[in-house]
C-alpha cells in the first residue's frame, strides 16, 4: 500500500462536495463583481521568488532542478505569477485588470491545524487602480463572498491598517529598518510585550520609542498619530485609509472593518492598505486570510508601474471559520433519481435514464448486473430522491414504479409518459 | 522580465472563459451519471509509478526529492492516484465508485500541438463493476460530454477493441512478449508496415506470424478470430467486446462506436475494452483521447481484486477536435451591466451596483476616478451589454440613464424603481 504524502491530502466526494460549494460560491461572488478567470502554471522559476522575498524563501519551497537544467518551484502564491503575466501583456490589458482564480499552492512547512503543505486558494485581484474604490471594492467583494457562504457580521472581522501608517510613523524614529520592525509588528500578536519590544530595538528603536511606538499603534484615533509625527508619508497613509473606509460604507462592508493599526501582513510588498480576517468569537484564533495593496510589484518585474489589491482566500482555514459558525455544507451525497431494473429490462431502463439525464437531474442505474436489495441497498447510500423501479411485471402492464425514498411510498405511472418532458417527476405526481 | 516555462501556459480571461465553459459541460454531464468530485494531490511518491511502469518512466516526470528527503513525482497521470484512494478506503466506500476531477497533470515531454508539459484533463472512473454496462457507461458518458459541446455523430468515432482480443490472438503463437507486442500495436499507426512487422518479430512473432497477425485486425467479423485460435482468453474478448458494444446501444452511444482491433493504448495496465477517441474528418491526425478497463490495478496495489473503467478527456487535444468542428466557445468576455458615475454620485452607483449584484449580475463600475469617456470605453471594452449612468444631473430629475450598447439607444428609469426587485431590467423596459 502506498501512502499519500505529508501535508497532501486525498478529497473524497462528501468532503469535495462541500467544498465545491464553497468554492462555488466564492467564485460566483468574484463574477458578479466582474473579477475574470485566469489558469496559471504549477511551476514558476525559482529566481521569481528570490528576487522578490530573498534566497532564504528556497526553503520553504518545493523547488527544483528539471530535465532541461532549469531551476524551478511549485508556486507558493499567486502574486507573482499574475503579477508576470500583467507585465506580459501590459499594452494589451484594459485596465482595470480584474482577476480570479482557484488552485492549490505548495510551501514546504510543517503542518498544522488549517494549514497544508498543499493548500488551496481563491485569489483575487485588481491591476490598475491606485483609487480607494479598488481597495474598497476587494474588502467589498469579500464580505460579500463571506455573507454570501453563510457568515454574519458577528462571526468575522477585517482587520484594516495602512503600510503607510507603520512606515510613517517607523520613519520619524532615526535609523530604523522599517521592514524589520514592519516584521516585528506583524508577529506582535503572537509575542509577549518583552519579546516584541525587543524585536522593535533589534530593528533600530530605543526601548522608550518601542514603548511609544506600541502605545500609538492602540489609537483609534487617527489625528493622534498625524499629531505625533507630522510626516507627507503618513498624512498622506491616513488620509487614504479613511478614504478607503468611507468607500467600504458606500459598498455595504464598512460594518465589517475595524481599525487595526498592527495589523501588518508578513509580505514585503504590500504598500498600503492590508488587512486580515479574523473569527469575532475568536474561537479560530489566527488570521483566517487576508489582503492588501501592492503598487510596486509589477514595476519590480520589469513592467510599467502598476497599482494592484488582492485578496488570497485560503480554504483550509476558511473551511474553520465556517465549521466554527455552523455553516459549512453538509457533506453527503446528493441524486436525484436511481433506476431499478428487475429482469431484462435494461432496454426500457436505459430509455427513462436517458431521458431523466437530458432533464438535467442526477441519474444513476444498475452496472454491476446486481439484486433488487442489492440496488436498493446503493440507491440509498447515494441519497436518490426517487427509485424508479423498471420490472418485468411493470412493463407487463406497461408501467414503471416510483418510490419515494425518504417516505418509502409507492405508486405505478404509465410507461408512455414517463418521464414527462419537463420537470422534476416524483412520487406525489402520481400518487 | 520572466519568462513562463517551456510547455506551461497561462490563461488570460478570453481563453480561460472559454475552456471554462467546456470544463463546466464535461463536469456537468459527469454529474448527471452520477459521477462525484474528487480532490487529489499534485506530487505523489515516485515510486507508485516505477511499480507501475518502471524505472524508465522517471525520465518522462517532473520527479524530484524533497526536503525531507522523499522521492516525490508532479503527477503525470491520475489513475494512480486514485487506485491508492480506492485501496486506502476500499472498505467504507460503497460500489459502484464513480469519480470524476478536472485538473492539471505534467510530464516531461517535448511540447508539440495539442500537447503540452503542463496539460489538463477530465478524469472519468468507475471501480468495482467488471459488466459491460460499466464500460457502455463510461462510452456514453464520453458520447453524451462530446455531443452536449456541439459535436455530432460526424465529428467523431470512438475506435473500441478489447485487450484480450490482442493478449488472446497473440496467446496463440508461441513464444511471443505479450506487452511488447501490444506496444508495437499501439504504434502502428505512426509506423510504415515494415518497421510495425520489425516490431513485432522484436516481441517474438515470425516475419509470417506477423502478417497474419496484422491481416486479422483488419477485420470486422470477429467470427474469424475466433476461428483462427479458439483460446478461452479470445473467446472471453470477444464476448465481452459483443455485450459491451450490445449495452452502448441501449446507452445511446452505439453509432459513435466502431471496431478497431488494431487500437491498443499503451498503458500496459488495460485488461479489458480500450477506446480511443478520433476527429472523424481525420483533420486532427492523432487520437484525442482515450480510456479502457484496468481490472488488476487496485490489487497490484495492495487493494482487495477491483475491476476498474475509465476515460481521461485531454482539454488540449479536445479543444483541437472542438476548433476544427467550429463548436470552441466564443472567447470573449460577458458583462451584464456597467454602472458609470458622473460627477459626486458614488453613494447612490454604489447602491444600484449593490443590487444589481444581488440580482445574480455581472456588473462592473468605476474604481478608477475616471471620466465618463473613459468609463464608457472601458465598458466596451468588457461588453457590456446596459450601461447605467448616474450623473448629478439625473439624481437632480431622480432618475438614471439607461443605455443600450448594442444599439447605442438611451432612456431614463426613475431612480425610486431601479433596479426593480428581480429580473433583468434592460433599456426596452423603460423606452
Amino acid at each position: 500500500m502506498y501512502d499519500h504524502i505529508k501535508g497532501f491530502r486525498d478529497f473524497y466526494p462528501d468532503e469535495m462536495g462541500a467544498r465545491r460549494q464553497v468554492i462555488d460560491t466564492l467564485e460566483a461572488v468574484g463574477r458578479r463583481y466582474g473579477f475574470r478567470e485566469v489558469g496559471t502554471p504549477a511551476l514558476e522559476r525559482t529566481q521569481l521568488y528570490v528576487d522578490k522575498s530573498g534566497e532564504e524563501i528556497v526553503e520553504e519551497l518545493y523547488a527544483f532542478t528539471d530535465q532541461g537544467e532549469r531551476d524551478v518551484a511549485l508556486t507558493p502564491e499567486l502574486t507573482p505569477t499574475v503579477a508576470r503575466m500583467v507585465v506580459d501583456k501590459q499594452q494589451e490589458l484594459s485596465k482595470p485588470i480584474k482577476w480570479f482564480s482557484t488552485r492549490p499552492f505548495w510551501r514546504y512547512e510543517e503542518p498544522q491545524q488549517g494549514r497544508f503543505r498543499e493548500f488551496y486558494q481563491t485569489n483575487i485581484d485588481c491591476f490598475g487602480s491606485s483609487e480607494p474604490e479598488s481597495d474598497a471594492e476587494i474588502l467589498a467583494f469579500t464580505a460579500d463572498a463571506l455573507t454570501e457562504l453563510g457568515l454574519t457580521s458577528g462571526d468575522f472581522e477585517f482587520r484594516v491598517n495602512h503600510r503607510g501608517v507603520l512606515g510613517g510613523l517607523l520613519d520619524s524614529f532615526d535609523g530604523v529598518d522599517v521592514p524589520s520592525a514592519i516584521r516585528a509588528v506583524d508577529k506582535s500578536a503572537k509575542l509577549d510585550q518583552a519579546d516584541y519590544h525587543a524585536l522593535l530595538v533589534d530593528a533600530g528603536l530605543t526601548r522608550e520609542q518601542a514603548s511609544t511606538f506600541d502605545a500609538l499603534l492602540s489609537t483609534e484615533d487617527l489625528s493622534e498619530l498625524t499629531d505625533f509625527a507630522r510626516t507627507e508619508r503618513l498624512e498622506n497613509a491616513v488620509t487614504n485609509l479613511q478614504d478607503v473606509l468611507a468607500a467600504t460604507e458606500d459598498f455595504g462592508a464598512r460594518e465589517y472593518c475595524t481599525l487595526s493599526l498592527d495589523t501588518a501582513r508578513g509580505l514585503d510588498y504590500y504598500t498600503g492598505v492590508v488587512f486580515e480576517c479574523f473569527d469575532s468569537t475568536g474561537e479560530v484564533s489566527r488570521s483566517v486570510f487576508g489582503g492588501g495593496r501592492y503598487d510596486e510589484l509589477i514595476e519590480s518585474y520589469g513592467g510599467q508601474p502598476t497599482p494592484a489589491v488582492g485578496v488570497a482566500l485560503g480554504h483550509a482555514p476558511l473551511s474553520l471559520l465556517l465549521e466554527r459558525a455552523d455553516v459549512w455544507p453538509e457533506e453527503s451525497f446528493s441524486t436525484d433519481y436511481y433506476v431499478l431494473q428487475v429482469g431484462e429490462t435494461r432496454g426500457v431502463a436505459a430509455r427513462i435514464v436517458r431521458e431523466l439525464r437530458a432533464l438535467g437531474h442526477i441519474v444513476e442505474t444498475d452496472v454491476s448486473g446486481r439484486s433488487f436489495g442489492a440496488q436498493m441497498g446503493y440507491a440509498d447510500s447515494i441519497n436518490a430522491e426517487t427509485v424508479v423501479i423498471v420490472g418485468e411485471q411493470d412493463l407487463a402492464n406497461d408501467e414503471v414504479t416510483i418510490k419515494d425514498m425518504n417516505s418509502g411510498e409507492q405508486t405505478t405511472a404509465p410507461l408512455d409518459v414517463f418521464p414527462p418532458e419537463a420537470g422534476r417527476p416524483t412520487y406525489e405526481d402520481y400518487a
